[in-house]
């Protein structure tokens, strides 16, 4: 379904005992985890239930309706998230799967990054955009078990820039009200992959708006390939550090293309 | 430079001798063929010229001017693209590239199709757009060479459909005001082309500008690739045909991918 979030979803599935494969598995989510999570299941013989708030764009809807998943519609507040989700586990013995705040997802997620350096083994940065941080917390493990000479770097939206928050207080920060384009990044950390990042994340570094915009259009015309703003990130941060990129070989971390294409944000640009 | 072009100009240049090389190559066009002779021959340390009418897009200008060609300006008439070409060739003695009317242009551009079956050998039906019939001359050569059972078909739009004319009526019916969004497809073919095609291609099928800007949405959101409409007509004659093509292996040729972002064709049909 073209992006990482399949690789977590399908991991965590596979980690699976039989037991908890008859029961099945249920998550809230109206992205992109929950038709990772939805396909996921279907490829291995599972059934997923899906919570959605009732205002979740039609689109969505039907991709996860596509994947054969059970969805139940609750209101589009967290709390009624939480609850309805919390029901059907008590009702089908479901086991949740959360989009980041899972250990076996954040595994798969890392997949990438070592499919990465199995391609290209003698890069000197990674570099990974941080939402919910289990992508940059797979990425992060993978890169420095393999080698930890490797610098990697955080790419976040100053716009919401929690986690750079968290990084440098030290203390978690959740995202308060973020207003960016990278609608992929609006979420916080959670205490596992704060932990996992502080230990192996060398940097975190907030790039605008402007900048994400103009990189997502440059991928676009040069490299013709769909992207996102949330993956649009990663090369932003080269564009406003020039210098701390030059003569240094460095990988970036794409994946997500989930556009609208009604409402290009570089529509009035170009 | 993202196109099949590039193959057709690098395989033209190779083929230069030493003295050919000396004197240089020029070409007149205004689009892909343009750039891509300017960054084969600048790849090859050969010079280029390239004569483009005055009201050619800044883009396309800033883009051969990129790739370190020399560019002459000319009326936005076939007749003076001719004669400022020809006066360069009497001054400078550079050999003329035509975009298609060149036997080692159409057989670089036939490597995409040999790539395509050294990748996948059994293919039933293999299809590629016609404007000039380059791309379709080279395809159809390097597929009927490697296994002439292999059906080749022609993907054209219905309101630039000189091709099929051509081939239904068995002589060459030049294209005549053609209006399609597949603005890399309004060539007429020459007589070189022609030849090969009435010899090679098995079918050509019109299809609908609808069918062309529905394609070319669904590769966009499905495969998250870039493409241009006229690489997208392949993929809508299956969709216009879809019980010519079912159960049978296809390959589809798609290649280009210049879009203006600011106009584009289905921003009002999502």
């Amino acid at each position: 379904m073209g992006a990482f979030k399949y690789r977590g979803a399908t991991n965590a599935i596979r980690c699976l005992n039989d037991d908890e494969k008859k029961r099945g598995v249920v998550t809230h989510s109206s992205g992109n985890h929950a038709a990772a999570l939805s396909l996921a299941a279907k490829m291995n013989g599972v059934k997923a239930r899906i919570v959605m708030p009732e205002n979740a764009p039609v689109v969505k809807k039907n991709a996860v309706a596509g994947y054969g998943a059970d969805i139940t519609f609750c209101k589009p507040t967290l709390q009624s998230r939480e609850e309805t989700t919390g029901m059907i586990i008590g009702e089908t013995g479901a086991v949740l799967i959360h989009p980041y705040n899972n250990f076996n997802v954040i595994c798969g997620q890392g997949t990438a990054a070592l499919e990465l350096l199995e391609d290209i083994a003698d890069l000197d940065i990674v570099i990974a955009p941080i939402g919910g941080g289990g992508l940059m917390s797979g990425t992060s493990t993978a890169v420095k078990a393999i080698n930890d000479r490797i610098k990697v770097i955080g790419a976040e939206p100053l716009n919401a820039n929690d986690a750079w928050q968290s990084f440098t207080t030290g203390r978690l920060v959740p995202s308060n009200n973020p207003k960016t384009v990278a609608d992929g990044l609006l979420t916080s950390l959670c205490e596992l992959t704060f932990s996992i990042i502080r230990k192996n994340v060398d940097e975190i570094l907030t790039i605008t708006e402007e900048s994400i915009i103009e990189c997502m259009l440059l991928v676009w015309e040069r490299m013709k390939i769909i992207i996102e703003p949330s993956s649009a990130t990663v090369l932003a941060v080269i564009k406003e550090n020039p210098d701390k990129f030059r003569g240094r070989k460095t990988g970036l971390m794409i994946s997500g293309g989930n556009v609208d294409f009604r409402k290009l944000p570089f529509s009035q640009q170009v």
